[in-house]
């Protein structure tokens, strides 16, 4: 079995190194990840630049781009084959609810799964994220139980860890993803020429939490695992607007 | 009515301004785009530095930052009210099926949609895109027929227009997104520097493209409009995981 | 007469449009400047991406790159011709003494005399800079006085006019670059996600800004012209240091 | 003894390792480096934007700037105390005549000298560049020949060492920068998406080559030094200008 691991905190982040490890286990691992931090890059994809990619000591590969541009350089040309599973983390910190559309390791597995490959986003959650080799036995957990699935169906699959010893871990939920509230308002600040200047602020704090949740499982010390889909269209609304606005 | 208007090909691109006249016919427009090309930079939010706003002489904003950063940025502080409305556009080139994970236009008027404003994203499709000025009368229209909408809930639109002279423009069909095929693999190339470089290849033709798609729409001359939501769970598949995974 | 003008601040600067209308009275002026602003990208080649060029409504051209990238490829191979001078500014704030070193609108200069061509470099040296039009015909008046030099030998000037009305200006001075007190110390500070980031602090005041420096000059209401040359070499130093390493 | 080590490759580049280990026989070494390759950032300082320092694996610490953003960085502030040296490379190329005003490596050097701290250049010149612990056992050997110097002035030094094995190298020679023929004209291309790019093109191939430069050494075996100054001024064409321009 071959995978695919990349993520968005860059290649020489604990967390990709943590799973790629986990990984090994049972399959051959191939990183191919940000050359740096590109949290939040989302599925940004570098159009007017060429990428290029090198080989650090440890053996992964790094990419002048973003977590999407990783994805889609190694399964559209650069490995050379196409990996059984593309898998993207472990992300340092959470990626649930509205999150997953801002995430750069959500895009990195929808990349995958755009591609037709079966793919898993793996995040722990948590402040100090002092269990990343647990959160890897727990990811690689849940990549072997996906594994074995014969139907060859690609699918999309978003995996939040609680950072805790493995003692207290609960065992794994199906969830729907949860809501936040909206973001704090952006921080206004001066730079030390006087300049105004703009702060993106915190996420909201989970809205949208109740049972069935990502943010639900999470906080009951389980891990949490969503299906995920990409099509966009509100299929309940198609016939309302089909009212207003047929002309 | 108070229009906030962004887009994702910058702030001195044709589409903005085209759209900015034809929204001024019966609102208020303020601009807050990007300082630059950011097309394909999709949902990115700018975490990792301040954001910074100056005005040109065509009294437009820009930013330097991303066009999910604009509409943050203007929407939680900058403007200093709350606008009735988020437009998104008019971005040069088609956001239809899949492209719509990737788009920065639509990542626009999501961000407005997160935030609880009704939002509309609008792009002109074809190659040399010669009716600018079309595409906005006709995205005016669309406004102003949303616009009129007394419950106050939130929405977000995907409009694509095809470009055509108002003649042969055929009316308006609400449609759900189609699918493209997998986008070409990447080019490998070699810069002068004799290193090897790879460009993402282009994007994939219509695969889902059948009567009621985006696709379908545009390609018989009708003003495409996708009611979109932001919630990516797969629902459908939320039992059969269950069963599998539950441990 | 063909003058290739760029600049550090933007192709949409204020000040480049004041020059490239002062300088249209007696030359063909053509605009290849940055898409933003690059202020302190000094001598930066592009070399890991290619350069785009895109046109704007004023006629002028702007390229995604640094002041070096712009006046490069416009002399190497966009412009299909060679300028017979190349005019760097005017620039929103002062280059003098170790700014040089620093300045994108100096770089910019640099790269057109080290492809061989007499290049000027002009800044406007104030807090609020009320000035650009006297500064824009100051700046003409000395091109002028530079264009007729018969002998086709390449030179490069640094001129920096004090933001003063023309009622107030003295004349020219030649000059000599001044020296600065070493910069202030970063700016230590907490982003709002709590973490530690550093700002580059400010420059050091004058320090050598004696009789004979372009400090003095533009302090004392003079236009402040400097004539660089760009062999770094420590002459003085060769004989001492061979004596010390040789080996 | 204290030394600052930085570079433009990026802190994971085999060159500042290996020098990092060479400099480590005699002094404490403390790497601060650009968290990517940012060869030819010159000069360039981050104004518009916070820097952030992490720290690797190997007790490097890594900064999201440019080379001088680096050493300014650390030596304003970060360090918590003045290094008695400053070396950044070995840098992966050449940097002789003219390169040294695009240079990265120069530019970080360049940096502490401005700070008031002896700074030292390294590079490393050919083409396949397999001598990078005998450049670095090399370069240390200057560094110890440099550091006994009691008179505590700051200098800038500017060293090119040939990439040959340690029997082929013949020796230090004290030089003055050579002089490149103009850089090729740029490479016009196409994109996959049809769009015109430009490609900055190679160096020129070295001009002024005589004896006593920088090529001259090390085309035969040398390892070249050059003692370098920052002040730009041409002195010898003061008092021409001066008669010209006056007014």
């Amino acid at each position: 079995m071959r995978i695919l691991l990349s993520n968005d905190d860059g290649y020489f982040a604990p967390g990709i190194a943590a799973l790629a490890e986990a990984l090994s286990g049972f399959a051959e691992v191939f990183v191919v990840a940000p050359e740096r931090d590109r949290s939040g890059a989302s599925h940004s994809l570098t159009l007017d630049r060429p990428l290029s990619v090198r080989r650090a000591p440890s053996g992964f590969h790094f990419v002048n781009g973003t977590p999407t541009d990783c994805v889609h350089l190694a399964v559209t040309g650069f490995l050379g084959f196409r990996p059984d599973l593309v898998v993207s983390g472990i992300n340092h910190g959470a990626n649930m609810g509205d999150d997953t559309i801002y995430s750069g390791t959500v895009a990195a597995a929808m990349e995958g799964y755009l591609l037709g490959i079966p793919s898993i986003a793996v995040s722990l959650v948590g402040r100090e994220l002092n269990h990343f080799s647990t959160a890897a036995a727990v990811a690689a957990d849940v990549v072997r139980a996906c594994a074995d699935d014969a139907s060859g169906a690609p699918y999309l699959l978003n995996v939040n860890v609680p950072d805790l010893p493995s003692s207290a871990m609960k065992g794994r939920r199906v969830t729907r993803l949860g809501k936040r509230h909206m973001a704090e308002p952006v921080v206004r600040s001066v730079n030390p020429r006087g300049e105004t200047i703009y702060w993106v602020g915190a996420v909201g704090a989970a809205q949208d939490a109740g049972e069935g949740t990502d943010f639900h499982a999470v906080a009951n010390g389980f891990v949490s695992i969503t299906p995920l889909q990409v099509d966009l269209t509100q299929f309940s609304a198609l016939s309302s607007w089909q009212e207003r606005l047929s002309a």
